[in-house]
């Protein structure tokens, strides 16, 4: 009987294929042709694009009094001074933006504009600033909607930091189905939240211009550091947190329906004209009951339980409730937002080439994988804590706003369009109020966590650029010399041998097929088994030659590379093939137990020049 | 100009090879000659073997006192009669395990002889367990250790993760470096506890003895729980936490100096007294002060609080930091006994080969590094809490006690040496007193984690039950046939074309020097690239037809699979060799930025049968 060639096995005998799961999990592949078909309407575009910028309508005006009640009542009256301030703020970015999605319909926001005007640092700077970004705003998010459930259910806070996981998780699977599905997943948690909160805010500002009085929810505690310019400046880069996420629009233009600028723009402006509304109602009833935030309830709940009583009370826990699903919901932005960010950038060969292509339901797949695995790893590094977690956060995205809003006005000096001195005056004004900001989150937070920011934009700004040179110098290597010729010659193979069994045989009979200069290997760790095995070889009587090379050190791989090297040298001009069997089992889950050594090979030869490893299957049929 | 060879780069110029690295941390290799030099001594092997044992005074009456102390000053009454039943416990173990150090001189402990005596099953459970429980003892001790340091240095509390995961990577290194050198590095600290320790005993024994008064620690707290039998056996199933390890000489015997039945056994013995000796007198002065341990002192630190005052003071701060470092080294023991006992496992063939092999320093490498990886698991999933953690720790050991007795009851039952009726009455007592506590443990503790330990156990069992089946089905299946003849023939070749570049034409050459037949093809995700592909591989003139597949869903991965099916099934009783080029970057942080779709197809391509996936590797010389 001659030896069994690898063709004989089965394959369909797998149990519980990657690909069959995959199919459950992340559903039917899609045609090039549906892709106009998963565009966003402006609705469902809010969804999809604005739970970032929305739901940070319940941690916003926290994080200022926070900070502000460090100096007692005397700090509580800045807070709507402050919130006036990042309500013009958010005004000046939504007008300078608008221009920006009219200029680049395209897409690649930050990115495209810094380096299309400014250059290809600084375009790599906003990329590098607005990756981070959305990475920690899946972070942030994901734990603060886990606090605000906490509120509700006490015992989860133990399990802060799973449940964190698994919502990454869900919103990985979410994502990876599609674009489309992503947003309709979305929409009415969202018009839910921003139904109810809008509710929840008239009924109170009504009962209180009809001259009713609300009960105050807390007494200002007693002021432990006094209020200076500093302390206002820290309060207000808490607050500016409320602003993140505004400029995923001007990078998702592409999803947008036709005609995507216009409906992009619209999307903007109306979401800038709902998170304003909401942030500033909240602030002003906060204020007027005196919201003192706790961990226990924030400012919309302290509101929520001075206006919603008596019959009202379920208005109370559905803004809750909608609250906590649109915070865990927020992270979906980033989730749009980094694999198109990813895609622009590998395309332009500053990211690796891979997250360029799309996945099977036509979503980024690729970029959708990194940005959640990477927000697992900073959810249990910071193990599951919003506040840790908070000043790593506003300064990746004013960096890019200042770098983006320069960019434009570059641009406008350049193309001098119709009307540009007005554009150009709009932008000048976002690129210092936004430059100004930037500095002072960064000052005001660098201690808490803003130095770690600091630190990894250049670098990632640095590793574009050394993916960029390493894409251009393989292109200059791989350039195409004339075709090769049909030129049969002998191949040098040598077969390493470990024990004599059909693995070692099929991959002879492999060899001997394509060549007759084959030869075999065996290290021999041990001199007995080695000498037995030399008999059993002539026994068998195959006509290939059996080395035996000793090895005192009990090392296989590096003594394999050295005769493979000693080999290769005899005849330095030709190459030389390495054949090795490969057995694969049946299950998957059986594969670790075999090949260890093959691999460990494979791995050791990688950057021996003139060497080729091959592997021929050897399938185990049950 | 013709396309170049692969074997035109060179290899030398690799930035930071992982051998290098290696050296640098792990050591020079040794011969097999080497291989009796690296055996222990009886004082190295107390160093190597006994710290996991002897660290458990700094936690054992501490657990006891936990649960009595519920109970109030009723309780604490019960303390001494608990440390006495658990001396007497040790001393039943001990001698049992003497008997089985002499009757299995090639070492393996209770899975060996559980397997021998009673089975497989009860073998592969022994093993199981004793896994978990050297698991848990690095998880465990580590941790601790770390706890007794923050005592010290309390702004270290906020990093007890990471310091635990240091501690576990630091003793993954040492012990990579070699047994002998282990055992050294852990001698100095190991003599230094045990003196100190006997030190601050003896000198507090004296003094009560001589009539002096030490001052009481601390008032009996209040009882909150009926002193019941539950609530003693609870005590007394903490308590045993301190015998933890007494197993591991027996799996180690081979690596002491010869004779190494005799040499183990003296260790075995001289261990066991001292440990007694500590424990008991740890006991008895901590009742004897009224000892309540807390989080920030345990029973030795109140002690030594109460006895080492004046000129003796600096005992105090000797004991607790020798404490400390020997609570991380304890970890050791499993660092030493884990990969013995894999090894022994895998040459039988119920655990993955390569834990068989040794590494370059004579270490078991493989079983150092899982232990030490799987071990930081439990530190970070357990957040750093050795509270949380101890739970899970007595369990195994004391599973592992019962059947490896039992297995010795049988074993004089078949062999009836000279006095076997003696023998024979020891491991019977042995047996049914450690089976009795078997059950303590597992009732006393079984809500607060023990129930994890009764679902892993038989859990693993069945692993290393399937892995056997797997090895045996595998080497039937490989049995030798007759060998191959020298055969060249023609085989099929196909070549997957992403874009025409050198890489294509590289591989091309390759597949040309051994076959006739070969093709290629592309699959076109965009049709117009596919166009000019297809004009300028006319253009250039190869031999090689190449065929364009349309992708609608842009799929490349599934495209191809499906096409190379097709072909495969053409000729199926033929072999079809898939030729890919695989781009190997000069620098191996470059590796991420190539292959995708390479790795993708040969993953996709692994169960497919008749299918031979080889690829030519094409490097990238700067």
């Amino acid at each position: 009987m001659l030896p069994r060639l690898p063709c004989g096995g089965r394959a369909d005998g797998v149990v519980l294929g990657p690909r069959a799961l995959q199919r459950v999990l992340i559903g039917r592949p899609l045609p090039t042709a549906a892709a106009t078909e998963e565009r966003l309407t402006r609705p469902r575009a809010i969804g999809a694009f604005g739970l970032d910028a929305l739901s940070s309508v319940a941690y916003g005006p926290d994080e200022i009094l926070y900070v502000l009640l460090l100096a007692g009542a005397a700090g509580a009256g800045w807070d709507i001074p402050i919130a006036l301030a990042i309500a013009a703020l958010l005004a000046i970015v939504t007008a300078s933006y608008r221009q920006t999605i009219y200029a680049y319909p395209q897409g690649g926001g930050s990115f495209t504009v810094a380096r299309e005007n400014l250059g290809t640092t600084a375009g790599l700077v906003a990329a590098a600033a607005l990756m981070i970004d959305y990475l920690t705003t899946v972070a942030v998010s994901v734990t603060a909607g886990v606090q605000a459930v906490v509120a509700f259910v006490p015992g989860l806070d133990r399990h802060r930091v799973a449940a964190g996981l698994a919502c990454i998780g869900l919103l990985m699977l979410v994502n990876l189905r599609g674009v489309r599905e992503a947003g309709a997943a979305f929409v009415v948690p969202t018009y839910l939240f921003v139904g109810s909160l809008g509710l929840l805010l008239g009924v109170g500002i009504l009962r209180v211009a009809a001259g009713g009085d609300l009960p105050p929810a807390a007494a200002a505690p007693a002021a432990v550091e006094p209020l200076g310019l500093f302390l206002i400046l820290r309060a207000f880069a808490g607050g500016c947190t409320a602003m993140t996420g505004i400029e995923a629009i001007a990078n998702g233009i592409p999803v947008f329906k036709a005609p995507e600028s216009r409906n992009a723009a619209a999307t903007l402006t109306t979401l800038t004209v709902i998170l304003g509304a909401l942030f500033l109602g909240t602030n002003w009833l906060g204020h007027h009951i005196g919201a003192v935030p706790t961990d226990q309830a924030n400012v919309v709940a302290q509101i929520g339980r001075a206006v919603a009583t008596g019959w009202l009370t379920p208005l109370f826990y559905l803004v809750q409730l909608s609250a906590a699903v649109v915070l865990v919901l927020a992270a979906n932005t980033s989730f749009n937002g980094f694999p198109l960010l990813a895609a622009v950038m590998a395309r332009e060969g500053y990211f690796p080439h891979q997250f360029a292509h799309r996945g099977q339901r036509l979503a980024y797949s690729n970029g959708i994988v990194v940005i959640g695995v990477l927000a697992a790893v900073l959810v249990v590094v910071f193990g599951g804590s919003t506040h840790a977690l908070i000043p790593l956060f506003a300064v990746g995205v004013f960096c890019c706003f200042t770098l983006s809003q320069a960019g434009m006005v570059r641009h406008w000096q350049r193309t001098q369009g119709p009307g540009w001195h007005a554009k150009l005056a709009v932008n000048v004004v976002g690129a210092v109020v936004t430059g100004v900001v930037t500095v002072i989150v960064v000052v005001t937070k660098f201690a808490q966590g803003a130095w770690v920011v600091l630190v990894l934009v250049p670098l990632l700004a640095v590793a574009f650029k050394a993916i960029h040179a390493h894409y251009q110098r393989a292109q200059q290597e791989l350039t195409l010399g004339p075709p090769p010729r049909l030129r049969r010659e002998s191949q040098r193979i040598l077969v390493p041998v470990n024990r004599l069994n059909r693995a070692v045989a099929e991959t002879l009979h492999y060899a001997l097929s394509i060549s007759d200069e084959v030869s075999a290997v065996h290290v021999a760790v041990d001199a007995e088994e080695a000498k037995a095995l030399d008999e059993a070889w002539q026994r068998w009587g195959v006509q290939v030659p059996l080395q035996i090379v000793p090895s005192p050190f009990r090392e296989v791989t590096s003594k394999l590379v050295h005769v493979i090297e000693r080999v290769q040298a005899e005849q330095p001009r030709r190459d030389l093939t390495v054949m090795l069997p490969e057995v694969i089992p049946h299950r998957w889950w059986e594969e670790p137990l075999h090949n260890q050594t093959a691999f460990a090979l494979e791995l050791a030869l990688r950057y021996h020049s003139g060497i080729v490893v091959t592997t021929v299957p050897i399938r185990l049929r049950r």
